[in-house]
């Protein structure tokens, strides 16, 4: 995942580019990389001139979702604005183009002064960004910055943005095509998917950003992306552009070991958990399911990813490998007096915070506390963002700053209005069992917290499940909040203590990794004499490949391109394997229009290539060599969900639905052909 | 799956056998057949001079596990004789040897009479058989007969066995190695489980048959299979010859109908559960698990295979195409007043059979009753025994005739040391439960059975878990049983008339069924203009192929030889992918002997081959062309489940053990070096 500026130094022409680089990106002029875009956590795809996008059935899947009724529902049936006034606005969705950036490392790395602790260190390092994205944004109207840490304690980044904030849905085919397979295929290959959208963006007649409004007119992006109706085939040159979260390959042996033995555990066990408490109460009522439908697929996604990245640390004894690496570092930092001097216990020290970290394991229960029960992070938002907005913009925790306040409000009002008491219940008397099982540990907490049979009053008694109830939380004090004496708020309030002290020691723990993993890279690069990739960081990155079959084990080959026959095959009829009859009918009347793939005699479905991605590269475009699209990327195999801890030439792969496929589906099978039209296909 | 004796058509040597078809089989001399044996219910092979057969791992389970305890765990622990004197007598076992067959279907069904009920047809061919197998015995001294029939209700072969009664456990590798992968992996490839073991066939020092005795001496074979240490490779001719249980291929739509809606459901249900039953009895106490762990593997084989079919019915619509078939099938019945008039209701008859059997389904209860409780089989057996041998000897059931009591004594005594009081209490207890929820239906059945309540004092009281007891109740008329007053004999007493009636209801379905079917292959042959294979019923019979590789879904390709680095890659460490770290070591230096497959580079362990094989192939010699055995039969793929009801090329596959594995573990690992000298093998 190579940051875009890299471009030039990667040969691509060699591996099958046949654009020159500078088409694909280039700081002063309009390029490829123009007609890219994150779409909330996900990346898009302009690809009309009209501010077309496209992205995942998944990435859009809350837009859908918050659309829907049992009366109207489109996430069971799809959706298909037959017209622009048509288009559903997708509350809680902005889109976000990169305009331009800068190396910011010396001025945010001067904001350290020697003595400083830990945190203060932390502390002074987020302030001095939070300035600098301030007076960007000053200089650079409507337009909104961000510095991102490329290197912890090292690089700093500044990037400007435009944020589009009237975001439209314009087609979605219906969850038994777009999340056909669910669960069981999350995160699996071979893939039968149609996991993809259409979106729009807007703004105002005069080309500003703006919020929804109806006179807004579509975004006329610098440029867009031509989408390539004959898609590619086995062997040919791809490459993906996006926005790829979190990874951690330059983490120490130690740090994964935690993760093995403590984090990912602890995840799967408790989402697994959550994900059937939510699971039950929506198998009756339909409009329950639904509420729950977004939270239930993200939780089932991270837990069955965590599940495939604990499977993964152990099988290719990730641990015991990066451990000997670190082994001979250290024998190179040993070798040397001065070196020895400067880096000699920095591994030690990192392996501290971790083993601090686990001694301290019930305090994943505290954390998680306020986000498994919505009532408990409804109160905390609300009360944390009173007492924060009390303080100077630059002072505060960055979601409750100016700038950011009015998102975290909304986001906060949509899961309000997916809220269900009943099932909210359930988990947080599951939660106080888990935190009261730590005994002694967590005592004093314990206290603070509603005893088990005083929840159904307590359920009773709180007004924050009433959407007019939080908007009207807003503008009070901490003071008011206090006294309104909702159980809720109540019990938030009595625990913030602790939180404030988990917040410092969390910002000291960073502080300590931050310079201590920005040596390490030092000397790392020292010892290895080379320059590394920086940990993905939901910046603008590249990645190219192939497209590749893999063996996932011994005697297993598995090719890379996926056709509609075998999603025929595996449509049995049972949830998650169920397929809309025109799909099926028109398989059997080989109905395939321009979209059949010359040597599989069928629409193929999915692509898999050995490109290196994240979670982020959700809706990314997959370019062939002339840089046209032939694929939006939206898994990995199971065996690449370790890609986030080490990549792997022989099985970290990515997955994408052929451009074919949702062509096929969009055009001859919903009849949406305005939008292939729109598209330039004919 | 061919009778061996129509092997004369088959074109073998077009397939690639090397061989003359009378070296393979030929009934006036010595052959490849005479080599090869049945061990139980699976096959075995001679493979020395000196009676050593080589066999599965799971046909040897349960003589393994008879001889372990806690103390000396041959089951955990591997087993191996380090001379003639060290073998274990494997109690319960046998071993026959097919010497000849004749066709006698004249004679059976000249048993039938005009006006005969459907009963009374049964009961006459059952004893007309029965006559047959007596007389040709006396013709015959210490050989047995047994009558097979071929196509229901139309041909029948009474084949001549030797039966040696003195079998001994040679060589087992230990469970990880011979089960290694457990239920996980079984009826699943890629595979890599070590499914072999050896075992020796005694007899009196004159040569004749004979029960154990130390002055017994090795039974000499008429010939015996040459061991292939080079193996096969891909591509090549395979033939397998065994004894393979039974299939449905020639069964109707409807009942295929009710095995997918009715039995496998209820089948996979029962069993997951006594499983479960038996799993928990063992979690804590190791001899507990061992007295269960050749039931439960049983019940878990079966399940899993059951489950396979299903899934195969559903995704391969084989029931509407044999439905399809049907239907052109009436057609042409129709088509002709003649044919109208003697076939025109056959099928409409044979479908009224299962829609009865659903009808009664509850019935399925009532009957496993009597063999999931292992107290109801003893009581039954014993009391059934009793009333059965009042009658003459042909009028009895086939189990209690003076030729087979001895061994229905000894398996029910096998049982009896295996029985665990409070499992069988909670199978017994959930069996009760399973037989009252059918209301009204059961109800005069439940009123003869024990309420649940008094089931503590009940098992407190009975004494058929005692070994001396069971044995002492033989001699007893059905009178002395009742006296006896135990209180699980007196309840199998009460339903002794239910089972009676049920055991006449499945006669009068019998019978009712082989005319029909009879008349069914008559007028298919007619319409087909074809002569058909017969299924399987554990005759000797021939089936052949090439060792292939298949692709079980879109996108997957499963390659046909499997190796021991992927073996060690799925050694997890924990249950059931445990495997002696010696292998893994031997792995790492590559101490792979003459065993090294020259282009994998590495020791093969399984391999895949597009035979046509059902259970009781376990065991079966993988030959190769020249009559060498180059592998040992012991599982099918997941997709090849459904074989029983329908073979097919693209997915029926059946798995070995690669020669090389069993002859590197035997030698190279575990370093029973004379048994490769034995075998010829230097």
């Amino acid at each position: 995942m190579y940051p875009i500026s890299e471009i030039g130094g990667l040969g691509l022409a060699d591996k099958g580019l046949k654009l020159t680089v500078e088409d694909v990106f280039n700081a002063d002029q309009t390029c490829l990389v123009d007609g890219i875009c994150k779409v909330n956590g996900c990346t898009g795809s302009f690809v009309s001139p009209r501010g077309l996008i496209i992205t995942n059935h998944h990435c859009a899947y809350r837009a859908i979702q918050s659309s829907s009724s049992t009366g109207k529902d489109y996430l069971r049936d799809g959706f298909q604005a037959k017209s622009l006034g048509d288009e559903i606005p997708a509350q809680g969705y902005t889109v976000r183009i990169t305009e331009s950036f800068r190396d910011v490392s010396d001025n945010v790395l001067s904001a350290i002064t020697p003595g400083m602790s830990y945190t203060e260190r932390t502390k002074a390092i987020e302030q001095r960004q939070k300035v600098l994205e301030k007076n960007a944004e000053k200089e650079h109207e409507g337009q909104r910055a961000e510095v991102a840490e490329m290197f912890a304690g090292r690089t700093y980044v500044l990037f400007l943005y435009t944020y589009i904030q009237d975001v439209r849905l314009v087609f979605a085919p219906p969850a038994s095509v777009g999340n056909f397979g669910g669960e069981t295929d999350n995160w699996e290959w071979p893939r039968h998917t149609g996991d993809f959208s259409f979106m729009r963006a807007y703004v105002a007649p005069d080309g500003s950003t703006a919020e929804y409004s109806k006179d807004n007119v579509p975004y006329q992006p610098k440029r867009f992306i031509q989408v390539e109706p004959k898609g590619v085939d086995e062997g040919d040159y791809v490459m993906l552009i996006g926005y790829p979260g979190r990874t951690a390959r330059h983490k120490t042996a130690s740090f994964l070991d935690y993760e093995q033995r403590v984090r990912l555990p602890y995840v799967v066990d408790l989402y697994q958990w959550q994900i059937e408490q939510m699971q039950q109460a929506g198998e009756k009522d339909r409009a329950v399911a639904l509420k729950h439908s977004s939270r239930m697929k993200s939780l089932a996604n991270v837990e069955k990813r965590s599940r495939g990245q604990l499977k993964g640390l152990v099988q290719k004894e990730i641990v015991a490998t990066r451990a000997a690496a670190e082994s001979k570092l250290q024998a190179f930092i040993d070798s040397d007096a001065n070196r020895r001097e400067k880096y000699g216990t920095l591994l030690e020290e990192i392996d501290e915070v971790y083993a601090e970290m686990e001694a301290k394991q019930f305090e994943l229960d505290i954390q998680n506390l306020r986000s498994a029960s919505r009532l408990m992070y409804f109160a905390f938002t609300i009360y944390d963002s009173a007492v924060e907005r009390q303080k100077a913009d630059v002072e505060r925790e960055t979601p409750y700053m100016d700038r950011n306040i009015d998102l975290t409000r909304r986001r906060l009002m949509l899961a309000v209005e997916d809220y269900h008491a009943p099932t909210d219940r359930n988990i947080l008397e599951g939660m106080l069992t888990r935190v009261r099982s730590a005994g002694d540990k967590t005592k004093k907490i314990v206290a603070q917290l509603p005893p088990e049979d005083s929840l159904a009053d307590y359920y009773a008694k709180t007004s924050l499940g009433d959407p007019g109830f939080v908007q009207s939380c807003f503008d009070k004090t901490p003071q008011q909040l206090e006294a309104l004496e909702d159980p809720a708020l109540s019990t938030i309030i009595r625990l913030y203590p602790k939180y404030l002290e988990l917040r410092e020691q969390s910002k000291s723990r960073e502080g300590k990794l931050d310079q201590l993993y920005g040596d390490l890279v030092t000397v790392k690069q020292e010892y290895l004499k080379q320059k590394f990739v920086p940990d993905a960081n939901a910046t603008l990155r590249l990645t190219f490949g192939h497209v590749k079959g893999y063996s996932p084990e011994d005697a297993v080959y598995k090719s890379p391109i996926t056709t509609l026959g075998g999603a025929v095959a595996k449509a049995t009829g049972v949830e998650p394997f169920v397929m809309p009859q025109t799909i099926i009918d028109k398989h059997t009347q080989r109905d395939f229009g321009q979209f059949m793939h010359p040597k599989l005699n069928d629409v193929p479905t999915a692509i898999l290539y050995d490109t290196d991605t994240t979670g982020g590269n959700s809706g990314s475009p997959i370019l062939n060599g002339d840089g046209r699209l032939v694929g939006v990327n939206f898994d990995r195999a199971f065996e690449a969900t370790i890609n986030d801890f080490a990549w792997n030439e022989s099985y970290s792969r990515s997955i994408g639905v052929d451009i074919r496929y949702a062509l096929w589906l969009t055009g001859n099978v919903f009849g949406a052909n305005h939008l292939l039209s729109e598209m330039g296909v004919e």
